[in-house]
């Protein structure tokens, strides 16, 4: 299933996109797409029927908002170096076990949604990324199977990044990663069911209509099996949070001097294959 | 007012400790104690017309469990390296601007409650802290008074480590904070207007009895406006974000080998002037 959340932001309607592409309102079999329905298989069966039986009145999507396709949602966790190509353009080493860090829920906005190039920021960056959407509680995994069972679905986000604040201004990473805005994700929470390998989706994305990341989740250095393991080691996962699984070669930083880095106006373009497409222009904080 | 949440987790009322010491029911007045709460002049109004008026039921405190005094946390935010005694005493130069990682909001526990040593660890640590809790929503604060004005108030922290996974694991600080229950808070939250001074706050820290750490919020490189107004450059803090601002020195990892890390089994107490006591035993995850 490909579920969303479409309205206003802050007050957004749980919705589904049926097999014909008809926007179909779920407000009526649940009050929204997050962790609890995602961890209530009873809830998401309902959903699943309504879905199938054709139940579901349409809703008009002209010029409706698309939200992030998950409400409520608990933490964000992140890979980072994940890809072997990106690893390579930043002069990183192939990390020996995955790098994790950690965005704020507050940066999550919907796909379409403006971005904002912070205050003074000079080094703003675009990651297209595989994220995952937990639906059961894991931890301590003892195998790839625990852990993928405990994978909801897929989605597409952008790391957004900014690589001073990021790199060179003293401590972790966290401090280039959560600027208002700078999570765009959706349009859909694609369910597991519907994502037959998930090492196997391509990831694009454009800035001004040019192609600048071309890549692949078979290019993973720690796939989701692996990446959702090993996190259930250090921490818990509920339903509701979020991995985003690390970008492929291609961001700005990568790029040689002069590096293209964001600038309002610019527009970002992104796209995983089964996953949508997301589409943000950059504004001035 | 010291504002508190007690029952069982999961299912906590808010209630109020009034100047004589009694523990006061809230229910009848605000839902919760949380960053809608906060963010709510009104509503805090009547919380302390209340209070002040004599009218809010008596809770008997025998054995009943003290939770986190804020519910729905929206990030937490952590202040590394922030005393001059802890930077030396683990070899780290004075930054020259706060080091940020961030721990998950579920990793927020009561003041009382079991604290779990991660399976396989060795390197469990303590780390007594002044937790801010944000009250109003702030970005690019341009001034220490602006910055002030968003901390609704403080609490009592216990930013649990796991070292090895925080530094010898690879990636950033996260990995070692965010193991289940590892962020005690509590008893109360206090608010901005009892704490006359907040860089003048004695902090304690015993396990099993022994102080391990004594020191005061005096000696932090960056005080509580300052961290807040460096922080709002980088993201934006909203009502119910809590920032814990760093430890003095006295962490076992700031002692000779061998290194005293946490047990199950173990005991820790922590306290600070005004904010009240916090006592954890050890468990195995």
């Amino acid at each position: 299933m490909k579920l969303l959340r479409v309205g206003p932001a802050g007050a957004e309607r749980p919705a589904l996109l049926d097999a014909e592409g008809t926007l179909r309102d779920l407000s009526g079999v649940v009050p929204d797409i997050d962790g609890a329905l995602l961890g209530d298989g009873a809830a998401l069966a309902r959903v699943r029927q309504a879905a199938e039986g054709g139940e579901l009145p349409a809703l008009d999507a002209t010029g409706i908002r698309i939200g992030a396709p998950l409400g409520r949602i608990g933490k964000v966790v992140c890979i980072g170096l994940n890809y072997h190509g990106h690893a390579k353009e930043t002069g990183a080493q192939i990390p020996a076990e995955p790098i994790l860090f950690m965005k704020a829920p507050d940066t999550v906005v919907g796909p379409n949604d403006t971005v904002l190039v912070p205050r003074g920021s000079e080094k703003t960056d675009w990651e297209v990324e595989l994220a995952i959407v937990i639906g059961r509680t894991v931890r301590y995994a003892q195998s790839d199977e625990e852990a993928l069972a405990a994978v909801a679905g897929y989605a597409v986000s952008n790391d957004v990044s900014e690589r001073e604040y990021q790199l060179e201004r003293g401590g972790t990473w966290d401090k280039g990663k959560n600027c208002e805005t700078f999570n765009p994700l959706g349009p859909w929470l694609v369910t597991a069911d519907e994502i037959a390998d998930p090492q196997a989706l391509d990831l694009k994305l454009w800035v001004n209509g040019e192609l600048k990341q071309q890549g692949n989740t078979g290019d993973q250095i720690f796939g989701v099996a692996e990446v959702v393991r090993y996190l259930s080691r250090f921490m818990t996962l509920y339903p509701g949070d979020v991995i985003n699984t690390g970008t492929p070669a291609g961001v700005a930083m990568g790029h040689p001097d002069p590096k293209p880095y964001l600038r309002a106006g610019d527009v970002m373009e992104l796209e995983i294959e089964g996953l949508g497409r997301q589409r943000q222009q950059l504004k001035p904080a």
